[in-house]
């Protein structure tokens, strides 16, 4: 299924009256409207290919309908999306659950929708059907050297399908760590870890760059080898300039400051991108803003901050994708409201006062500051989204037109109730 | 010094035309704009009498300046922030801190100014000049019975004096606790304290009510007696009618689902009230919302659908009060900033379709709940704060005119710079 | 695979004479030596049905060999664990994963292996296929009263299956809960929690308890709706005198005081019993003792000193479980540690001196009472856990006996590598 | 107060047959007795003057008596507590609170008791009378460039001081950070403290050493400039080979592996060394090993495998110290306990079997390496504390000698009830 402008357009129509008198209220408040509006045209975020289908726990998974039973569906969905928000122009494919058996015919179909293909992502942290060795006891990490060969193997392969198709970045997030004390030696994993990711380096083209995930915990419950900001660092660091520090927003411990990670890393030139999500006591890869939208806000404030060309669009090299697992959403509609969240936060922190906050901090005048953190915050920024969306060609409420256009049930049609997509 | 009527309107009058641009908008946005105003004037949240000089840590206080050094400069206090927002009618005492020398003409002064008196407080987590037994081990649950019959006596004085100002509520946190593995006997500590407050109970005027504070840690770091909302639920059950749970905030471990707790206290009938502030780590101590103002508005979702009269005013017999700790904010700021935050969660929470959001959950549309939530949630609605405090007398921007005003140079002089407030 | 007695006690005469030295030197340091071993040997902890295979993470499952391809197979599982340490004397089924199609022959294969059947496990938190209705949004909680209707009658099925095997206990753990705010009403969830709840009681037989379950999070990620030990003891108190509160390790915010939460539902008459495991982050499911042994010790002071008959033993009508996932370890081997560290942790609590304990308490001698808690729990007692199990017929060294005899290649040879049990 | 070691042998014959029994049987059980002995006899842990009177809480500090009310009497202490245990001979000083007066005299004085003084601490987290510039917004990142020359200045001090105590390191903890997101821009902190870090790095001796300290909050509660080890290795890495980071057990978020920190510090040559402390919630700074000596442990085990001379004295140039607060205990009591518990965990990582532990991880045998771990751990080490203590002239049970002597009693008659010490 595909949407067409034209349908979008009518609908805008209806809508349109309404967003009229919202949008010059708005405008009239702020300054610099039109900037604004065009760095959150420019702004988009991809959309990683297994959060298209219905995630699930350990405990079990219960399947939404009408999930993507290929790579060209899950690209299709891309589409779907993009069609009505016209901020998701990306995909990231993640090998072996997305091989391209013919990448040229691929990349029209992504081309044809609009799209193109961010990072590629290998996976190590699960054994697939014929794979000679496992990892259950890790992979780039792991104490046996063919082991280690199998996956640094695996992540050049990667690279070699992300070339085909236009990617410029490896994503690695790795598993490795341990369930029990004395399962492993802390600084052989590192190690280890840090010659396989070197091979893995050695193997980039020019202008491609590697980015290395951390996270605390889960799968592995006693130590992940890669298991805070600084681990990730210090690899980085090791390796050279083409790495550098992805941030997830759910890998942290209770309580993390991401924030002032995230500033710290802009000032390092070591910070990658983000995987955007929510979540309340772990990896709970909940919809991106669901929990606590302020922090976001926070987040997009240091980015606005801290790069000087404040314009987060593609030109700053910074990856902005969401990784989120929908398990009583529908997938579209969670994503959706995911990249709505994250528009929302980076258009509030477009509006803070940087000349008055600088003088605040000087002055350490605390409570200034927290009102003019707070003023962008408060103010209702979605009538900008909706210019910007429709502006370029999306909706101007992408939700209601998903619902009234039966997009899930039309899928369901196409590819059946029961369909399973690869992924979490 | 008294900010009156006049002044403030005149501030108002400048500010005025932009408020009504402001309002009108909003007012055309929303259904039963007036029903919310009226709530908005109705609710107000005491203020700590302990609150309105600057805090500190273990590892120091650094002061402000013009702190109130009596009961009466407390009482002014309050009363300058009322006459700013008018949503702060009434202090809350803490004895020994502010014992009375003649409550009638204290009375007298906190009517002058529109002020009754909140709950009053009692406080063993101190030893006292002159006090005959230390609280070094604890109070109520003591295993020494004289200590404990100390901390009940005390109890019932700090019952007399709020009698005599027209309380009608003590509310009691316990510091008790145990430091250590083996300090205590957890069992006995839990009874000796039931023993305790059953006497204090008994001494309760017809009209009044018990609050019972919980928190799992600080200044005890291994057990509290009274350390989370089932056990303060099970004293309360045990004492019974007039004695329920009083939620602060900040007393929580990392990750506490704080608004499901409210629901289930409102649903048994023991929701005594709340202390409000934000927090990051432990008990803070914070300006309201300065952290997860999302937090707060789900809170206040929960008052708001639980709540029959659905009007949080004086008559649900619930008790508003901020705790909050200002160790780098001007005091008073800090307060304004904290009433403005917990008013603006009531007005968003008041915002919330209702029937829309029962509908959804009986279809277990889970995209939608969350859509009807957020859409309150992002609305600005300080305009209608504004509005409810113009109409009962207050400032448009209060923080503003405390500013103009030069409130704060006018408390240094007659006060002087270096007072420093009891509290902590 | 059988392991007899015999053989058993071969092996053991060879680490016999070292035991001798270690046991009598230990007999020496302590009181009341027979007495303990006596309480040790008594002392049995169930193995549930579903840790006898690899666990998994939502990442994925790395299974190990020879898994029990059957319920025959795990209750010859719990026969070898038994014969090993002497200390499992039951299993714990899980409803439908362990559905006895032969009653009376799978008693008479567990009663030859001297076993018997502890509590039987509902499951409500997945889909089985054909399955008339979705466990999706919730199962005793769920809006949709047929729903309902459905969990309550798998409830009550359990309950016979239970009832021929010669088991008196139904434990309860729901993952009903919400993923996001205003999912869910908290309220009406626990109100249609209990009215559910109430028909489960209502078919228990005479002699039979219903056990509630509490966890904070996972698989529901926002809310769960028995989520904390207060909602669980709400609901048990609802109940009546047969439903009490199961406290799983795991199943708590960080740093969660557990052994107060044991020691108040011991004072209430309201603790269940355990599932045992360790963890360090979440419901990390790990074995029992490995990251914090001195907790467990903590909570064994508490159970040793609430219990009046200070003999944990089956006649206290607590339930003893382990309950853990073995992601990296053969579960066997696993379970063997876990009871290990348990009868470890039950020792040391029986050395501590309780009259010194109680008068250091009263004397408010802190450090002395932490001398005397850490005294008991420095002193190796593993020679008791030995003498114990030598005279009850099992291995001085169970984990190196299991090896020796080569038990996991026999079951690999008999079962196949590949074969993967039923649980999580 | 002094005392002598011909007291200490007499009370040690009355204990000895007892711990020749236990020495010999543990002798017995394990490999390399005497070196173990050897190194538990040269290793030191140094006592912070800060920590030998009461502690409190920002609630309220519960004096004890006979608080040393000089530098001279803070030195007298612990020459009682080296006395007891050969195990603390060097005490670290804190200036202001311990500015001497006369440096010979007081390097005399601690000569006589078998002392040296290890780092001096510098304390910019407090204001004192008559400083010219207040900390109240942080010292070394401060926004202003005066208060961070003052507090630049007063670390060079602190080192003159140190040179002439002949101390070779100064521990740096700053608690600058914020209270409020927009307090701060982070980047600018982190800079301007680099650079005043920088300052103090110049003005160091060439055998000198600066040891940086993280902490994630408290006494600021948003955000601590250096508030993880890896923005303090950042630090370090910048300032040079005299730099490392400091790791305080308590400074923490919760959940945090510990121990892999130590071990990565290690291998990157960034370890200073240790602030040794428990705790359950945040910085509670408890009795040493009073919560989870379990994890204690782990670090030592990091450490004895880490550290090439697996002797962990003077000569490996890492900073051993105890820093607690001592709320409910007797200082000197809770110091004998801790350093105790310190040396408990060190000589039990002296007995893990470091080839079989690097076997069973090469392969990936982890029920192997836990059991191999947990044996070391389990066994009771407490004879060979108490005859390397006997050897060094110590108190076989330093505790239990400390009260028969009634040195607590003592100190009060010589100091008075109510002498409060300087400190926290």
């Amino acid at each position: 299924m595909q949407i067409n402008k034209e349908t979008v357009q009518n609908i805008n129509n209806d809508a349109f009256p309404s967003h009229q008198r919202r949008f010059n209220y708005l405008a009239d408040e702020i300054n610099n409207v039109e900037t604004i509006i065009q760095k959150l045209i420019a702004f988009n975020i991809a959309i990683p290919s297994w959060a298209l289908g219905t995630g699930g726990t350990r405990f079990g998974r219960f399947s939404g309908g009408g999930e993507p039973r290929s790579l060209e569906e899950k690209i299709e969905d891309v589409g779907l999306i993009h069609a009505l928000n016209r901020s998701s122009n990306s995909i990231s494919l993640h090998i072996p659950w997305d091989i391209p058996d013919n990448a040229p015919s691929i990349k029209a179909l992504a081309s044809q929708l609009g799209l193109h293909f961010d990072a590629v992502n290998s996976n190590t942290f699960q054994d697939q059907p014929n794979q000679a060795l496992s990892y259950k006891f890790g992979s780039l990490h792991h104490v046996d050297k063919a082991v280690r060969q199998q996956a640094v193997e695996h992540n050049i392969e990667v690279i070699k399908y992300g070339e085909e198709l236009g990617s410029t970045a490896l994503s690695v997030w790795l598993a490795d760590g341990s369930n029990f004390p004395g399962q492993l030696n802390f600084r052989n994993a590192f190690q280890t870890t840090l010659e396989s990711l070197q091979q893995v380096y050695a193997a980039l083209p020019d202008d491609w760059k590697i980015w290395i995930e951390y996270k605390p915990y889960e799968p592995n419950f006693y130590s992940t080898t890669i298991g805070d900001w600084g681990q990730s660092y210090l690899l980085a660091n090791k390796l050279g300039a083409k790495a550098s520090t992805l941030v997830d927003l759910g890998h942290h411990l209770p309580n993390t400051n991401i924030e002032q990670i995230v500033s710290l890393l802009l000032m390092e030139g070591k910070l990658a991108g983000f995987h955007f999500n929510d979540s309340k006591y772990g990896d709970d890869d909940l919809t991106v803003g669901c929990i606590n939208p302020y922090q976001l806000y926070l987040i997009f404030n240091e980015l606005v901050e801290g790069l000087d060309a404040r314009n987060l669009n593609h030109a700053t090299g910074i990856g902005w994708m969401i990784d989120a697992s929908h398990n009583v959403k529908d997938p579209v509609e969670d994503l959706l409201q995911s990249v709505e969240a994250i528009k929302i936060a980076y258009a509030q922190a477009l509006l803070v006062d940087q000349d008055k906050l600088k003088q605040a901090q000087l002055n350490n005048d605390v409570a200034r500051a927290q009102e003019i953190l707070q003023h962008a915050y408060r103010t209702d920024v979605r009538p900008l989204l909706a210019e910007a969306r429709l502006r370029a060609g999306g909706a101007l409420q992408p939700l209601e037109v998903f619902r009234s256009l039966k997009v899930r049930e039309n899928l369901i049609q196409e590819r059946g109730l029961k369909t399973v997509t690869t992924g979490l």
